[in-house]
């Protein structure tokens, strides 16, 4: 197999307050070096400088949530476009988790946001650092108290957990697909 | 809007040979000069020289079908784990489509693969023009006399011509809101 | 078409201080989000630590005019060099302006300078952000008071609004054009 | 002094009819090592299978010329659209140099194309190789018995050969000035 | 680990003409999909269209040995550049085991070359396919017969296998090292 | 000859404190405009917020020496990978460059590191900046008081300048060569 991509699930609650989205903050908190991917629960609000998203800003929106699970992937190259596609499949990837977890459930992708049975699930943004590029991406577990209508895990009996380290593997395994796809193809005239 | 991609729906038959997976199709058969994506019906028969997968070339497979709904898409970059991305992207709006018309189905993407209900639905490859990347992605309307267990839009009931046009539209809105995303966000540390 | 770049003319008058070449400037001021060049009419005064250019640093150069009719390019890639062959093709389109207007003129392009009876006409730079790559381009309306020898358009009777407006067309025209044949020729051996 | 790309002008006359148009020409035939821009003097006549521009190729377009001036330049990276940028800067610069030779000229560029006194003077096309990326520029000595109305350098009296050596050195000043460029920037925000 | 790049030692005899160098060759032969490397034992014999290095075709050489240990590396990125680097690395590291093995030898590298005791020990390409970068590197096992004063890795008592199974552990680790390097440093400004 | 890197030697005594290992520093400290190598002997004390690697913040390291031999890199494209090949070509040439010098020495690169005789001889470091790419190389002059057990050139008998002037000169052909290595090769299938 080539290109193990890391993937962790850290059991310990943090807040992502977006000074998580920096460069090798995986390696420096929990020794992964190189491509990887972390899972983690704990409230997440977002405000003034550590909003990274401009149009975000400009509206004066900020990102709340009493409990959330938590994904950040950070990617040895510094193709922003090429890491957006990235973020759009993992985002992907949650919403087919969803609706495998939860077969009645209705979930839409709108972009990098999932939406559930009217309620908005999640949180993400993609950018540069000055050596990688990174994607957070946020799901409510809970949907309790947050600016504008939620849906959360707890509100479809979804285990956070459970539901982290089956995305951390798939999302992984895609990575490791597209490597391997890469490699398989001859050029056409 | 920024990075207007070009598509294209057409109503005649082509049979798609392989032959068509090559740089500027689009443009010399239907004067889409730039990114673009195209959609048209026909059988499927790619065989021999025409294969690009050479995984496919040493396992002696080859792909056919009666009638399959195509599309072919090219960027004019040459990344091609990025248009790998832009692939996987395409088939995860399939799948997304095909449960929006078809709620009870169960439709599982593999990689670049689309499977339903114990069938394979569709073929799918990208690679690398000596001046673009190339997407051809093709999902069965018939499943009779494939060389193994298929399904395909008819068996849904689903309206190829419809299912293309939305395909078409989503995909293309997908690529400018990847656009449109990497505009937005200022880097971090 | 494909990838309309922005475009605008902003009436109001800016003072160009250096702060404005910073990434996402016209889409958080004007909400230009994607490839775009801004026009604006203003004093140009830059300093310190907001020259970009360290071989004026190094010489202890400033950048003073009165008023300026200024350009500011910001195209999501980050390949300086490039973006160093773009801002030199806006600068020989300005030339090529000058002299459709003044056709008894003499102006000349040395690198990203233009010069015209004696006189310097513009300042400009190229550099990248940490999401981007981004041109400064001023061209002198007014001659008077500046540190060295310089012309300025109404030197030569030339409407500055006009002159902008024209510039602004004719670099998006470039950009697009540039796209376009990007997107037409196979390779070669 | 960084980056010196090589330069020739090959006396010796040579019909251009595409074939030139290929990885390590330069090299093969004057031993160039390394990114190069050659001229040489020669009639003109581009068909079939040897013609790059497929715009050209659908709309049965051929290219014809008695006696046209031509430039290949090679550069050993592969981005198409850099490339594009550099041959227009070629056709400005000749473009230029045209009107400092004939001041009461009229020369147009259109993309790729001049145009003088209603004629087309040139023809252009810039594409990739295997290994790097290429530029024909022509330029018309002679305007006769041409497929449409032409000027070449003869109807105003300007020598070949000089206009060449100068074209040749504008050029080579130009990549090595935007090579200094790049080295004397500091980022911004 | 991150990246593990695939390596295999072939133990049958094959004669390197030419004709292996192509994209997919490990793939194909081998079943390595991903970044790998391949040594194996056989003549080598290239001639003709099978040429890569244009200088030598210029000057009408070609390559003979009755025996040499060959190397063949594939990366599936396009950058010849930076395979040139990874080139040179292999062959420093060939010659680093050959002065560890045999202590009082002279062996000096120039650029992709290795000279012992007076005689060349070796050759070496580094080349794009559509679809990726490849390198060749051949160390002579024999010396005999060669059309200049070569030396072989017999001529030293250097055992062929036990040095292409140290060789390939260490392109290897080097090639994974540098991606752990990649993912260690913070920008500086 | 393509491409001339510059190279200094810089006579006065410089202490390196990691503030040099940023963009521009050869240009504005010794006017060098363009991909640079500059040497020079001084004190080596690297602390706390200088330091870049990662790994050894996270362990505590810091970096001292007496007197070292210094080597700053800087290149002006932004593909962290390819500097840290260059990297290590630039130890393996300095390695080279210690056998050469004294025979009967036992010198090891384990990655971007010197080893010899028992004590670690170097520290070296590759990184992004805004605008660049850029190595730091050191080698102990002095091996005295060092916090680890180190050698030095002064433990062998080596001249420190002497050694830069080669090494310099040498890593300057090396890269030299890289680039003319690139335009020689026609691509393969």
């Amino acid at each position: 197999m080539v290109n193990n991509m890391l993937r962790r699930y850290v059991t310990e609650e943090i807040e992502y307050t977006g000074e998580q989205l920096r460069s090798l903050w995986a390696f420096k908190e929990f020794d992964l070096q190189g491509d990887s991917i972390v899972a983690f629960i704990g409230p997440c609000h977002v405000r003034g400088t550590h909003m990274v998203d401009q149009a975000d800003v400009r509206d004066g929106l900020y990102i709340y949530s009493e409990s959330m699970l938590h994904f950040i992937a950070e990617h040895f190259d510094m193709d922003l476009e090429k890491t957006i596609c990235r973020q759009r499949l993992l985002v992907s990837l949650a919403q087919d988790l969803l609706l495998r977890q939860v077969r009645a459930l209705r979930v839409q992708r709108e972009g990098d946001d999932l939406y559930a049975e009217g309620g908005k699930m999640s949180v993400s943004i993609a950018t540069l650092t000055p050596v990688s590029s990174i994607i957070h991406f946020g799901i409510n577990v809970s949907s309790a108290n947050t600016p504008i209508a939620t849906k959360g895990l707890h509100d479809f009996d979804i285990d956070a957990y459970l539901f982290a380290e089956e995305l951390l593997d798939r999302y992984v395994a895609e990575m490791e697909g597209i490597k391997l796809a890469r490699a398989k193809v001859r050029g056409v005239d």
